[in-house]
């Protein structure tokens, strides 16, 4: 790129400031979050990387939304209402203004849907691969969030939308997998690429008090699963039937319903809401469920102990040696 | 590395948080900042490459510390008093344990002397060189800040420290310069492996009123004094003979004048704070940098129009064709 970072800053990123005054159209060397005085600001920051997180062929408007999107997750799972957010683009040779100007409309499209504004950040040159970090603010009510240590048995578990569309998706991408629909198709590969936040879903949760204990599912859903047991000290059983699957990854997967269920547990990059509840809250959940337009599934329960355990319909254990998600 | 992302961060990282409760160890997705409802939050973020802002060799207790104090001097340009901080750090197999290790130590020491904690970020792999990403967080009293676009015609320009001394670090490091004075050699060397961020007179400039307008220089003096002239639609002389150098600088340089006086102010990475002040402040900043012991230099005049220029002492003009700072 043959632009000045201050061109590019200018041009590109300081549009994207506009609406939050104390950005100061990122012209300073920081920006002010006045937070209201009965609410506290939520932080949380992840970096994606081309060739780990993302394909460099992706387009650019895509790249730039599971930036924005990843980190959204994340404050979805505290609970918390977004409103802003930073980005540190490194950059190297093959980024020329044209993608710059697609990756920002890409931000410009999230920022209206999701009611966050850019308020700062950096751009400097790599020599490595693109590599993109994004810290974003949100706010809850002050000294209330959702956690992943309080997590009681007896509690149910359950989990938004569908699982292992992502995973089907980077398949798909990678060439180890297809589909003959193309619309199941496109739709695996925008999962992957595209994820989407359950943002009101934790607001509502932690708002309606509907549950104390939500993460969202990046690293598979047993790995994550495994951060809440651990945390709380607490085990947990979920039941293979009641994993939600979509139209297309059924399609895709259900000569071979191993693997299916396999890849829905361990795949990464879901981007649901993994959140327990008290039995009571059931009917609620259902309602918000309706409300929200999401689907919500009820897919196991909280034990004592400190076992995680998959269930098969007839009440084996169905084994599963590596949790580990590797993004490609 | 080996070591999985969760035991480098429960056995490097999450000791850094201890003293930050909402940072729940960095076991959950994000932290919370709870403001005091009176103070606005300021938030900052820098991205540093090995082999661009660092060299990979350096000790990685500097390097680390480098990475903490860039954002803290921007948090100082804003007249901000830090105390916290999320950190993304890219990986790739060079970096081991030890070397993780290393880098902690080095954050911790810092903390303590910045009253700093870490209360988030993310670790991942990458092909590339090290990535280290920090956003950085102070608070101001409520909707005040330093700023760039408050210089006015008639203020006295002010700068900290001296000038140029981690571009000549950077020159030693490269083989392109050399001094016979080890302790000289190490000052410049440290200078720029290790900044100095003006903390304390940030806060104190926004606290006492003594300026609305400041910047740190990383860009190189002349470089950075352009954004604040842009921003305020004014011009700038600076008085050649009263730029402020170390005796290691001046030790270094003094064989030819020009080429110091041009280190001096298109050199980056000396992190001083730049900033005017009315001529009624000078009694006032004189016993601030008795105070603090940070040596504080008036070195030019806020002007009309839109020139800087840097004038020699027999009042002709300095010629600078290239401001840029390319870092290495």
């Amino acid at each position: 790129m043959d632009i000045s970072e201050f061109d590019l800053i200018d041009s590109c990123f300081a549009p994207l400031s506009i609406g939050y005054d104390e950005a100061y159209a990122l012209k300073n060397d920081a920006a002010l979050i006045s937070e209201h005085p009965d609410r506290s600001t939520v932080v949380t920051m992840d970096t994606l990387i081309a060739g780990v997180h993302f394909f460099i062929t992706d387009p650019a408007e895509d790249i730039a939304r599971k930036c924005l999107r990843v980190n959204l997750s994340d404050l979805a799972a505290m609970g918390a209402e977004a409103f802003a957010y930073t980005l540190s683009m490194a950059y190297n040779d093959n980024i020329d203004r044209q993608w710059v100007e697609s990756f920002t409309s890409g931000l410009a499209a999230d920022q209206k849907l999701f009611s966050v504004h850019l308020i700062g950040g950096d751009t400097v040159k790599t020599p490595g691969p693109l590599t993109i970090t994004v810290t974003c603010f949100g706010h809850v009510p002050r000294h209330r969030c959702l956690k992943r240590n309080t997590a009681l048995p007896g509690q149910d578990i359950w989990v938004s939308g569908t699982l292992g569309d992502a995973a089907a998706g980077l398949k798909i991408l990678k060439g180890e997998a297809s589909s003959s629909i193309s619309e199941f198709r496109q739709n695996l590969i925008k999962r992957f690429r595209v994820p989407q936040p359950r943002t009101e879903l934790g607001c509502y949760l932690l708002k309606d008090s509907i549950s104390n204990t939500a993460m969202d599912i990046s690293d598979g859903l047993l790995a994550d699963l495994t951060h809440i047991t651990k945390a709380s000290r607490v085990g947990a059983n979920i039941q293979e039937e009641d994993l939600p699957f979509s139209n297309a990854f059924n399609a895709l997967m259900n000569q071979n319903k191993d693997l299916k269920t396999k890849l829905a547990v361990t795949g990464g990059d879901d981007y649901e809401l993994l959140f327990t509840a008290d039995r009571s809250q059931r009917e609620k959940i259902i309602k918000l469920s309706s409300t929200l337009a999401i689907k919500l599934s009820r897919i196991g329960i909280v034990e004592k102990g400190d076992e995680v355990s998959l269930l098969r319909e007839n009440g084996s254990l169905f084994q599963i040696t590596n949790l580990g998600w590797k993004h490609f």
